[in-house]
């Protein structure tokens, strides 16, 4: 018997550094913290409910009697506020799951609540692996200045997370060449189906929450698509070592806090404007009439609490991406991960000389 | 020679007790009736207009003479109201289909019309299932006091349905348990890829509107992403008796009409906003300062014909969700499925005890 | 070694007939030329940065030295305004790859920068084809009388294109009846999963952006999903001639730009409308009371540089659908495949006579 303990409770996150939130978790953190066990062990788990509202646990896609299925209303009361609740179930099958609420859903899910649930197989399946992640993705709607998360958003998202960090809050995953890898990706995110893209290597898609995926079924891909509701495990060894970007592929959930509400700047003349609003504030600039990528690091006064216009420093410039962002680390040997990669000469994008234009036939027209 | 007449028509739909509106379909009802043939028969289908515009049919998925696609203007005239047009074709492929109209699509399906169109193998493939259940996914967007929903709406749908019902208005699937189950899933909603969660076991995709899977190609999954025009065949054996939910993992899809709208108020002091208020509406109560799980079952005045909060009673006290959910109901004879399930005892997940607690080294500390 | 060079610059681009904007691409288009060599090949590729922000180009899906992968701040620093860099590369494996820049890249994606990279294999695997198509699909923010798409459009796209186009603007795909065809899809949509449905036929998925999937785990579909970051490759072999839609099956990406935004007209009394109306805009006439089909091919005056309300003409009436739209034009050869397909007698749906309903016992009651 395996006993273990989740609290449910408001918790004050931070999602990167410069904007915190109460947001709802498990213990202490949002994600809750990623329970293990092994098939065939058998779990009681305790759940206390320090919300002011009812909850209940749901262990997504584990097989138990209906009455551990954690309904609320459907297969048990929701736990009242306060008090403590016990779980009891038998782990049948290896698998990749995960547990949230199932009361008062839209809310509770949305301010944070999810975590993952690993039952690891008893004699396990296929190559062994080096390393092994776990990773949530999950969207909030925090508003500039808002003490939380709103839970009524539906299509507006701008805090976008893996493990409810947004970048560059995200811990890096640090891998060495060519070994065999796993990441198991959740996806409670209210609304969206995030494909998640890997740059640098190919992976086998190996699992579900509905189990293992047999090999005759497998496909390669570099983008997963991960479903609401949903875990997808994907295994590979990375070919080339490097700092490769791994990231939700929806162009606005690598934007942060603010990113997606700026007007249509490009093209504007902008200059009265900017006498305009001078007169309103002392120094106003307007942005954006080129591109919005340099507007990520300009230092800009930026309201407290908030993720405006940020990313953050990278080994060559700034990095203008943030939300569902992070960076694999693959090393020639894991031991020398510290850092940023340090690419061997010559392997780098660069400026063309003359010498290399002329000698390739290039010409540059200057523009009309 | 099968003969058939679909009459498409203005229809007066229930969604949900206590939420109506105009809706269009077929033969008196959304979605249409589920057409079901026999691989290399023929079919004549009768198709009467009887909308105030013009319309097709399209026979989504089925291989035919390209005159018989029913796409208005590319493979005929639309069908003037009031006129009755004839559509002929030979059945080569078994499989699980759809019609819908292709002529004013955003209008005709947002408004409700859309079918099944099943064709059985001569020679079944595969194990022989018990159940076959055919389920539609549709979403509306029924403004509160509106006659109509509104075909206009592209992200901002309120009304989410299974065979255009919303809990607690969808029928229960009810089986038994160790049976073998086939759900045909069709999805026409205007823009969502529906990820659809089954509790209490996993199952196989084993169709498309392609054609069958082969074994080979099949895999584990507990949630089937179902995308826009597409039908997804899901088949299992229920391992565990028990009322078993069903429904979409989008937590805005599980809400009732109201929900979406509603402002953030958790956390917030109501009481100088509830004194304001009580000068306009007398008995005026702001709700969910602690979260929204209790708005449901509250038994605030609603407008007329709406779904503002509601879900449904449950077995254990209220279901706090509405739009597509609803249950499986497995039992161990399908004989006995009336009612809500019977736990066997100690199966049910409870208030711990202190001497549990005191057993299990579990110390609950004060929230501080 | 293989030479290329890519130019992104702003360009002005026709959507449709009708429907200009400036956007951004790659030597004078959206999306930029079609990059087509063979595996084992070394590619040195010069980009050329004519627009007024930095970028990058990311060889998406492609395995290669990290400091070739081409995202900014992280393995290079963008290339300035002006600048011509330098990107060299083995393609290592065969596949259907995009490129795209990874900089601003909610701007420089959202205003067209796309384009794919097709690495052909040594030795062909599988059957060989004899139709080889690239598509991609995007989504656009074009306000009506804007010089510019709206980069900043996170969920009301409103020019829905393939390869950049909307119909009518689309290319039609010309194939002979049984012959082998391939569509490499690639989507570099801000963000939308497409579902790319086509009529009159069923297909293979038969490769990704990560690799060949084995025939063992291929699976027939009719509408192919294609995530956003990703490509699908589908194979197939027409078994009827005809003219062929193909679409994306989410309603409002067939329609054009101004057919979301209109009010919910059906069933309205429009008549006192109407009236208030022409003492401000004479000759006013309300739409879509009876349902929006109609209004496409209505002669009404539209604002300049728009479309409003238009499909085209298609062979047999008005094709009343836009956006993400065109057709396979299957012909028993395909020499013959000048104008519409001229279908064999009493293969198209007609209106029924009065024998045949009596003769089937087809009773058309009156509309009550």
């Amino acid at each position: 018997m395996r006993i273990g303990h989740l609290v449910a409770e408001e918790i004050d996150h931070e999602f990167a550094p410069g904007l915190r939130a109460k947001c709802w978790g498990y213990n202490g953190s949002t994600p809750g913290p990623t329970i293990e066990v092994v098939e065939g062990e058998t779990v009681r788990l305790y759940v206390t409910n320090r919300l002011r509202e009812p909850t209940t646990v749901h262990w997504h896609g584990i097989i138990l009697p209906n009455g551990m299925d954690g309904v609320g209303g459907l297969t048990q009361k929701p736990i009242p506020p306060g008090e403590t609740w016990v779980y009891e179930f038998t782990l049948r099958e290896p698998g990749t799951f995960m547990y949230h609420p199932h009361y008062d859903e839209m809310t509770q899910i949305a301010l944070g609540m999810a975590g993952m649930f690993i039952v690891h197989p008893k004699r396990p399946r296929g190559a062994r692996v080096d390393r092994d992640f776990v990773l949530m993705t999950h969207e909030f709607r925090v508003d500039v200045g808002a003490k939380r998360p709103n839970p009524n958003s539906m299509n507006d998202f701008n805090v976008l997370t893996f493990n409810s960090k947004a970048f560059p809050g995200t811990a890096p995953l640090v891998m060495q060449k060519g070994e065999r890898v796993r990441i198991r990706f959740g996806n409670l995110s209210p609304m969206d189906h995030h494909p998640i893209h890997l740059h640098g290597l190919n992976f086998k898609l190996t699992a579900t929450d509905g189990g293992y995926i047999p090999e005759s079924a497998q496909r390669p891909d570099t983008t997963v698509l991960v479903p609401v509701g949903s875990t997808r495990v994907i295994e590979f060894s990375p070919p080339e070592a490097g700092d490769w970007a791994m990231h939700c592929h929806m162009t606005h959930h690598v934007m942060t806090q603010m990113g997606h509400d700026a007007p249509p700047m490009i093209g504007a003349n902008t200059k009265n404007l900017d006498r305009r609003m001078r007169a309103l504030v002392p120094g106003y600039m307007s942005m954006g009439q080129d591109g919005m990528g340099g507007m990520a690091e300009m230092d800009m006064p930026v309201p407290e609490n908030s993720l405006p216009m940020r990313g953050a420093n990278g080994p060559f410039s700034y990095i203008d991406m943030g939300g569902m962002f992070t960076v694999l680390q693959v090393r020639e040997k894991a031991s020398t991960s510290k850092g940023w990669y340090e690419h061997p000469a010559g392997t780098i994008a660069a400026k063309a000389t003359t010498a290399q234009l002329d000698a390739d036939g290039i010409k540059i027209d200057k523009p009309g």
